[in-house]
């Protein structure tokens, strides 16, 4: 979990403001005081409440919606909701937080996780995933996916030039954001430097080096960087690793979609035998 | 290429009516006349240019993206335009194209491609990835990416449940919606049939299979079906196929974004001797 169990000891008698936009107006996610984010879509939402760590503030569902998240195992903390969630139609939620957001009949106002130390994110098993200057949300919460598919520990980002833990990170992380750890460096140097000290090899997934290979860095823990779509890792960060590797495949790296190789090069690490 | 050469024998003598919004009117993708799509972004514009399959319209360039544009390799369309590109700034396609696209500079409008009939697709090696209701353009823009990447020989869509050739689709495929024939079909099942009877072995990637391995697959003509995310694949697809694999994965399945999945089972397979 990434950080500490913090129930919802504020909800609902402190609830902010409601803060809806009016209708019609250009939006893809609705403003959420700060420090909280609105979280939306049936399996986000469920996972959110089934994530100690994190502090609910508001719930609104549709009558569909409450009855499938009903269905779903582990989700105390929706039986336990200090009177009833918010019920809601699907247009209010279409104007809270956009026509075009699949919201499913689900959203859930939160705060925004603490990010754990660096340290507390090593103690979990697995690869640690460091994203330079990756900036799409979309991309980052596919990758908080396949960390947790793939069993990687962590995620590390750079804090000037990542996207915020927004609804729709959440959307594409699936539920992902709640069990993965998503860290924000101010350095990210100085963090693969860090790693180093805490006896990672720090692998560059780039053309021009070694073919990755599981089976070749089985038994070490593994930092895999991964740089932007089109530049590349930054040339500090490239010399900063230990190993530059990249990815077997006919029609050259650069015709890759960063999550999608991301998730590849997640599933070589974890080819020990190959 | 997805059909016969057709060189830019129109343009611009017989241009169609400019089709622009008015500023500030919500958009994501330019209209373009029936039959024809706005592409953009440098990397997709140039790969447009450098197929001869594309019958190309007009070509809009900001300054600095003709100036990238030239410096690229196999751009001879782009010396051979008929007149010079249409020079225009980055704000004229901010309102062309809706402001959230990253263009770059450089919007191409082309007739859509002509899919090739499914045994001309099958000239190609490699194999052959099958779309069962996966609709987000990213996602099968992105799949088209990887499918170029991993040397797959065709994607096939479903007609009815699959996004139009739109330029978004082909900003997420990179380039690749001019290399990799992105076929439609009528019938999904009767497709799958199709393949089966020219020796394909079709394999459905799914949970609660066995585990897909490219080295137990080798020597034969693949055919991966790929469903849409949370549904899977439906019914009669998954009882079309020849046998359903899953990856090996510690976190399960359904945990991964469709373009990875696909992206992932691409790798796999190209993996002869794991």
């Amino acid at each position: 979990m990434p950080s500490s169990p913090r129930v919802a000891d504020r909800a609902p008698d402190k609830l902010p403001p409601r803060v809806e936009r009016p209708r019609g107006e250009r939006q893809t996610s609705a403003e959420a005081p700060r420090g909280t984010v609105w979280l939306y879509g049936q399996h986000v939402v469920a996972a959110a409440l089934a994530n100690p760590a994190r502090r609910l503030r508001r719930l609104l569902l549709t009558e569909d919606a409450e009855s499938a998240l009903k269905q779903l195992p582990n989700l105390a903390r929706l039986g336990q909701w200090p009177g009833a969630p918010e019920r809601v139609d699907a247009q209010r939620l279409d104007r809270l937080l956009g026509r075009e957001t699949t919201h499913q009949g689900a959203a859930l106002l939160a705060d925004l996780l603490n990010a754990p130390m660096l340290a507390q994110a090593l103690e979990r098993p697995g690869p640690v995933v460091v994203l330079d200057q990756v900036s799409d949300p979309r991309n980052v919460g596919a990758i908080l996916r396949s960390a947790a598919a793939f069993g990687a520990s962590a995620v590390v980002v750079q804090d000037r030039h990542a996207p915020e833990e927004t609804g729709a990170l959440a959307k594409a992380a699936s539920g992902a954001l709640e069990t993965v750890p998503l860290l924000r460096a101010v350095n990210l140097s100085r963090t693969l430097v860090a790693l180093k000290a805490a006896e990672c090899w720090v692998v560059g997934l780039d053309a021009g080096g070694t073919k990755l290979s599981g089976k070749a860095l089985s038994g070490r823990r593994v930092v895999l960087v991964v740089g932007a779509e089109g530049s590349g890792l930054r040339r500090l960060t490239r010399e900063t690793c230990d190993e530059i590797a990249g990815l077997d495949m006919p029609g050259g790296m650069e015709s890759l979609n960063v999550s999608v190789a991301t998730g590849v090069a997640l599933y070589e690490l974890l080819q020990k035998n190959g």
